[in-house]
């Protein structure tokens, strides 16, 4: 089904195949921390987060999103819809955690008044540095309508997650989107929505069973995204 | 009049009046930037600052902007409304320069496609990171309907300052304004607008005639300043 390599991540490789409109997404055993610094190959981690990322987007599909995810082929691919990424990372927190506790000075866990929605402009040379809407606009990189579809679609994924993770026991505290444009023009959700992109803690421990087990060498990382998996999938 | 400091910034000191709802502002020849790194006293200075933004506040009273500027009572003093100062920079951006054109990688005096409203978060200790609106009212810095208003009046003095500085023979690059809540709740525009607080260049030179002399050692401060108030009193 794959036919020539695209892009390849940190943690995933995008492949053409033999239809123009969609791709194959293929997940790497691979883990990244601090924009690269830390690096590790973590045997399992790719079919875990290809299950849970494929749950995920099941979830969002039947729940009207409009989304880049087709089907799950095997254990670490998934075919998609082909979308030109738009490049900005869409942050959403419904609590203060990460580099928002650090760079605002507010306590990791603490409440919000409101859910923000956050962006940062996807260029590794620059640092993926924090940009606000007004200088998405005045840059060209996304019109205003097209910014006004990603806020909204953000905060509504936000809310279906929220409501399902709270079901299997666990509380979105953050997570990053991306999006692209669709062959027709439409604005998709794109990328993948895995414990690599969001931090997922256990309602009732405040347990961490994310990335952050990685970043801060709290465990095993393949222990904590096998009990997402298996929590999601009851 | 003055009885009491009640803040000593790094160019400026506040003093409580007799009347509880009148401050004075004194200038001082004190600049400094890099967050203080770089700091020099130059003679004259003061002066300069205190006629350039009383001016200023002149034109914006008299195009009806709600501000705290109240009158100026001798070469380096005014009288002000006093103002509750929200902690936010707020920073209108009509042509890439500085922090922007560095953090995004943007050259310097190139244009933009709609004029940039950002914020940042009044805190030296935290290095005054940028922040966007959706943190702001997620950390309670400010109610939704007063950064609306901020927003709208930051636009307004933009306005009218392009207008005004293009008259003189100046463009108006950028400016950074911070916003207080009056004795009546108001929201005003307090704090000063000179050359140590905006970008202005030369309209057929693209002279420099701003605080980025100081920051970038590129001759006279008060010879940059001096020429802007000769302009703008013209």
């Amino acid at each position: 089904m794959k036919k020539k390599l695209l892009y390849e991540g940190k943690a995933k490789k995008v492949w053409a195949t033999a239809c123009k409109d969609e791709y194959v997404i293929e997940y790497k055993d691979d883990v990244t921390a601090g924009n690269g610094l830390k690096k590790e190959s973590i045997a399992g981690k790719a079919g875990l987060n290809c299950a849970i990322c494929g749950r995920i987007f099941e979830v969002l599909n039947a729940a009207g999103v409009e989304t880049h995810y087709i089907k799950t082929l095997n254990k670490t691919e998934m075919l998609v819809k082909r979308a030109a990424i738009i490049p900005l990372e869409v942050i959403v927190r419904n609590v203060a955690a990460g580099s928002f506790s650090k760079k605002y000075g507010v306590e990791e866990g603490a409440g919000l008044r409101s859910t923000v929605v956050e962006y940062s402009l996807k260029d590794d040379s620059l640092g993926d540095p924090m940009i606000s809407k007004s200088h998405i606009v005045a840059l060209g990189l996304c019109g205003a309508a097209d910014l006004y579809d990603i806020d909204s679609a953000a905060l509504k994924v936000d809310g279906i997650l929220t409501e399902f993770f709270l079901k299997h026991g666990m509380k979105l505290i953050d997570f990053k989107l991306e999006f692209g444009r669709g062959a027709d023009g439409k604005i998709l959700l794109a990328d993948e929505i895995s414990p690599d992109s969001c931090r997922l803690w256990d309602i009732n421990t405040n347990e961490k069973l994310d990335k952050d087990v990685f970043r801060r060498d709290l465990g095993s990382l393949t222990d904590a995204y096998g009990e997402v998996y298996r929590r999601i999938m009851n």
